[in-house]
């Protein structure tokens, strides 16, 4: 089968907004006034046969009547009128649209009934569309912000497919405050017609996207999806969730998307075929999309691992050797250069237990020491203290001064995340980051972490965290080796 | 054995502290400045033979001097001087002490042979201590904070104890991001004469701790230990992580505490019988304790979910269902009640999508009628935003509006919680939540978060960790249910 073109999904010129409103509290007046509030550049044509205005828009009775013929028409009208409406856009030329009403497949048979003949008369039509039953897409490089809430993300490296818009409101809602942003998120419903498989494909080719964050309740068509999932993960990752795995969310998942979900052990199957990182949870799914953004791809699993905190450094040991990593014994003429620029009565092990007291600089040789072990393929830095450039940790209590070293300190977090991923390239090997931000308030924390993102950096807030990303890293590494 | 008594540790009324410093790169001097910034009201007498004065106190050449026998004696000197340094403090007649000198036991055979004089000679003396190798502890009820980290943990519910002062760091500082604060945290070191069993008594009968979270690398008396546990957890929840589960986290435990690890099954089953709680990563381990200070514990698992995005009603469906929760089908009657408030196409299943535009009051409602059925011992509610008495949810974008706008949201998400917490009141069923901060800057986020926790309240942050919680509040139900 011959892709379809999707570009004016993505970065349409001008968009048909049929079942446009002046209601504020319907979908027809929130999604077009996020549109525009989004910062569109293109040509906006509200449709609606009972209007003449809409947010200070001309509006058109049909879209017969539009002045062009627009790239893309978002439908918002109710379910009876989608099919008439698909037509419609057929006739005026209109290639690709997007079905913001529910209440198809995901009903049951009569729903289905009317979502198929919708495909096809689109299909005949030379129409592609997204949907039914979605949130709409979000392209924020070309500010074409098609969405229920009223929030912008920024553009930024990474990609959200989600057959559910609240999955995709809250990833992107997430990279934003984590100082990442997206390059595409598209809520894809019901996926009638436009799968997972057709929107990955597009990504795959998308050079704003380097990361691809998958969350998917059941497949449509699976021998393509591994097709085309074999593709992609060659050239950039893909991670993914999958839901209804047990009874409880595969009924969910029938009531909500119309998704049959399948086997679970035929999903972690074709995991294995196609590169394709499964992650357990949406906890995980950041997390693991993160690490790529910056990270060099390990060669192996032999890890060392410095820490600032005994406790942190035991159960990050834990974490990864149930992973499978080789928590590497190292070296003697490693450990004796540690010798030389760690207290007598450090404990000569790996993890490496700085101890207290330990000047900055000496933090960064012990980890360059570490990295240049040969066995050691990865990294792990825990407890961020003793490689921060501060001066004094004692935080001023009053409130200005208070802000000022608060800047301060974002900043130094930021230099030390910045001096360790400098490393990663000079050894080519990843080093990830745990860390509280010691002294921080909770304004400071959020600021801290938005800031790393700006350095496209990450430093996730607790060893577990550390271990999983790390191994997502690992075993994409590993996929590229074995297959290529 | 007699308990000792371990008031003194916690509410010192005078603390001598030996080995203080003038010089700011050292603990003796950042550790006694801590004590001070904190706000401690008792006396504090700096020891030192080679200084007179140190941060504005008058120094002691040693213990023998002291003008009064204080409840506390702090000891940071180096290890060869810590033995003469008990036999001073027991000559003197001092009943506690907290030894944070490390290079001990967890060195190897002659530490060891130097940590058990330590112990006899303190034994014989009638004196108990804290240590060695460990990092102070904090007692915020009565602003007795003896730490290395210059932040200040606000008193709150929470108790950590800890053979890592990291992890104390790491978990009491999130209690403070999330706007709670801790009782007491203790880390505990090597654990050389107290073990976490005797902090784990003492705090059964503190009444500012209504939950105890411990990390534990290896016990010292397994059978005292389950005594003490089933005995306090017949009180309130003990939420336990226990590293050394693989050979590497293992081999690290030794090393950083001198603490053997022991057979992963055994600690299971000691749970298991104890009623402890166990976690299985840092990560879990405060999302799980905040659970317990507001919710009523479940009779059963038989579980309501409602949700305002369906995907998060599928994923949420399936972590619980993996938990062993039943997500019971709702009865008849039910289902026609929720017909009269939910629109025409709204699923008719559990969980309950609450179909977009549903009126705040109704949200209340069907959360109120699925609360209702018989069947149901526990809620669980995502996503926020139907819930939120805000008018709108266009945040504007001028600065000054903005932050009005964001202290509005503030205000009605703490408002939601709380009515959501009084349905949970009312029908002696807990209903625990999960959600975004939909239209929140990262700044937002950290203070409605922080705002949640002056109300005794938290929102998590996706389904699976409020899955996990509410597993923790049924173990323990179950568990008191079935010993009485």
């Amino acid at each position: 089968m011959k892709l379809p073109d999707l570009s004016p999904l993505f970065n349409a010129r001008s968009v048909a907004f049929v079942g446009a409103s002046n209601d504020p509290g319907k979908w027809g007046f929130l999604t077009l006034k996020h549109l525009l509030d989004g910062g569109f550049q293109g040509r906006v044509y509200p449709v609606n046969p009972r209007e003449s205005e809409i947010l200070g828009l001309k509006v058109y009775r049909d879209i017969a009547t539009l002045p062009e013929t627009p790239d893309l028409a978002v439908i918002i009208v109710p379910p009876p009128v989608v099919l008439g409406t698909i037509k419609d856009c057929v006739s005026k030329g209109i290639k690709a649209g997007i079905i913001i009403t529910a209440g198809f497949a995901e009903l049951g048979r009569e729903g289905s009934k009317l979502q198929q003949e919708i495909v096809e008369t689109a299909r005949q039509g030379g129409m592609v569309f997204v949907g039914p039953n979605c949130n709409g897409i979000m392209s924020p490089w070309n500010k074409q912000h098609i969405q229920f809430p009223a929030f912008f993300v920024p553009p930024g490296p990474i990609a959200v497919i989600a057959q559910s818009g609240n999955v995709v409101d809250a990833l992107s809602l997430q990279t934003k405050m984590h100082g990442f942003g997206c390059s595409r998120c598209i809520a894809s419903g019901n996926e009638a017609l436009l799968h997972c498989e057709d929107y990955l494909d597009y990504l795959g080719n998308d050079p704003g996207t380097r990361v691809i964050l998958c969350y998917i309740e059941g497949f449509k068509d699976g021998e393509r999806f591994m097709k085309v999932a074999r593709e992609v993960s060659r050239k950039k990752p893909i991670i993914m969730l999958k839901a209804g795995k047990t009874q409880a969310g595969a009924r969910a998942a029938v009531s909500h998307t119309a998704a049959v979900a399948g086997e679970d052990a035929v999903f972690e199957a074709v995991c294995k075929q196609t590169g394709v990182i499964r992650v357990k949870s949406l906890d995980e799914m950041l997390d693991t999309g993160l690490a790529f953004l910056r990270q060099p791809l390990p060669q192996g699993r032999g890890l060392g691992i410095v820490t600032a905190g005994g406790g942190w450094g035991v159960l990050a040991a834990d974490a990864c050797a149930e992973l499978g990593f080789d928590v590497v014994q190292l070296p003697e003429d490693i450990i004796r250069e540690l010798d030389k620029i760690l207290p007598a009565w450090w404990n000569r092990g790996n993890p490496v237990d700085l101890v207290a007291g330990t000047a900055v600089d000496n933090t960064y040789k012990a980890v360059e020491l570490v990295m240049q072990c040969p066995s050691v393929d990865a990294m792990m830095f825990l407890s961020l203290m003793p490689a921060l450039r501060m001066g004094s940790f004692d935080a001023p209590h009053d409130e200005q001064a208070r802000e000022a070293w608060g800047k301060k300190m974002t900043e130094v977090v930021v230099q030390a995340v910045d001096e360790f991923n400098a490393l990663a390239d000079k050894y080519n090997k990843p080093i990830v980051l745990a860390s509280e931000y010691m002294c921080a308030t909770h304004r400071e924390q959020a600021e801290i972490t938005f800031a790393l993102g700006g350095h496209n950096a990450v430093c996730y807030r607790m060893p577990g965290q550390a271990a999983r990303a790390l191994d997502a890293l690992v075993k994409y590494s590993e996929y590229l080796r074995k297959s290529p």
